[in-house]
């Protein structure tokens, strides 16, 4: 539930124009507004599970949003059952000026690109119907000024081979591998929450930059509650951190009852020793790895 | 639309263990948490009408309320349309302890008992079917033992008398005016928003305590977009306070571009000294005229 000082559980991803907002309990669009990020740039929501502290800001924000004068459609990704449920809390907008397209997943399609992002689903364990996310953003090769000059590539090929395109001309065969270097590691996120500990979480949370992973409860006595709801300890989430080999852990969503989550973040560390805990408005740019600069968290 | 230090508009009631709130937007259940009520107990809630503003924070609301174990029917009230709305709403809640009742208004009821509380509804004027309500909470008239003496009333009556019976006993009919004093005023307070001014409103805000009333815009100037969008001036709001003979105004839901509603409040205390700007968890106590502690704005 909201407390005055921690507002629900969202996330919001960023990158060369593309805005992906996952998960809008109610408030998310006070926070945002605190954040001075834009409203009108949303392009996906992606709803885990609808459980109210995850989709109960999503007409709010949506009504927000249709006052900003957008026109985009809005596209909107969740288990089954989004259709109905979004559109029964969508019945307090009824005159939006943009469509909205629902998009029902059930965690087993292939990686599709969303924008700038590639982005696929996991199943996760909660009782209802509840996904996670991992979203990928892939890097291009360098393109090698050099390697296209040896390779005699005419000079008016070089853009589009470098966007990826395979031309013929003049009975000559041009492949991007022509005028570009070896493949590069791109930037990765994964956002599970909430579950129990399942393998699905490993591989879809592997070699992750940011793994933020739910944490209902700090104490591992509180582990037979965890089950019993569904939810984690923070040892559990660290030990699928450690097992997918994440570069960082951000511990999310904590009990009500989890007043000083810092206080038992230990016990995450001595699994996971990159371990956090997540709170309101926390930020960080990730960045390429040959590109440093780290605003902190 | 919410905005960081300013919430949406929602008023809460409370007397003698009845609890009634009125409107409930995104965030509304965080404030109220600030403010540190109940929520377990609050028996009923009035919605004046569905933009989002005044009802997007229902579910999540009610998911709390739910959350307390609570067992005992929530009522709620509104405009025609309630029913479709809330139930789009609240498929976000399927498995609530308690039953809820949706009672749809047309404006045009004779006054109901809720609780404590007597409640009207009236028609306003926004362009979807919107309603201002007037709660009333009577006051019993003084029991008053000398005279349930001279008029010989047996003691064991005394307490069923008072609470209003007519009994007969011994043919002899015994009225409750034998043992008690002169009609008392009690205590009233009238909420209307959204809405262009209505001679209605005039009626409902009559003699009343307090009168909380919408003043989306604050100069003058803008009286024609307040007449566009259906919304009143701060002039237009005291001009009715005046015409009610309210003992003082409230203004609330304020357009965002009046960042500073302060400053344009002299619009209002020209016709109507005794207004006030509403602000986040405002509180006033109001009490029976011969009962005086006040503990201010």
């Amino acid at each position: 539930m909201p407390l005055p000082n921690r507002w629900l559980t969202s996330c919001i991803v960023r990158s060369a124009g593309t805005t992906i907002l996952i998960d809008c309990g109610e408030g998310t669009q006070i926070t945002l507004r605190q954040l001075g990020w834009s409203f009108k740039s949303i392009d996906a929501i992606w709803i885990t599970h609808y459980h109210g502290d995850h989709i109960s800001g999503l007409p709010g924000l949506v009504l927000t949003i249709g006052n900003t004068g957008r026109t985009e459609t809005l596209h909107l990704y969740g288990p089954r059952g989004l259709t109905r449920i979004a559109r029964g809390l969508l019945q307090i907008a009824p005159e939006l000026p943009f469509r909205i397209e629902f998009h029902e997943l059930t965690g087993e399609e292939e990686p599709m690109q969303v924008g700038c992002f590639v982005m696929r689903s996991v199943k996760l364990d909660h009782g209802i119907p509840c996904l996670g996310y991992r979203l990928d953003l892939p890097r291009q090769p360098e393109f090698l000024r050099e390697k296209a000059e040896r390779n005699q590539v005419p000079l008016k090929l070089w853009s589009r081979l470098q966007k990826g395109e395979t031309i013929e001309q003049d009975g000559v065969v041009y492949r991007p591998e022509m005028v570009l270097g070896e493949p590069r590691k791109g930037l990765s996120l994964c956002y599970c929450t909430d579950t129990r500990p399942v393998p699905g979480i490993v591989q879809a949370a592997a070699d992750v930059d940011l793994f933020i992973c739910e944490g209902m409860y700090g104490e591992e006595e509180k582990k037979s509650r965890a089950n019993e709801y569904k939810h984690m300890t923070f040892r559990e989430a660290a030990e699928l951190a450690k097992a997918a080999q994440a570069k960082e852990l951000w511990l999310t969503h904590f009990s009500p009852s989890l007043i000083h989550p810092k206080e038992v973040l230990h016990e995450a560390k001595e699994i996971f020793p990159n371990s956090y805990v997540g709170k309101d408005r926390m930020i960080k740019v990730l960045n390429y790895e040959d590109e440093c600069e780290d605003l902190g968290h």
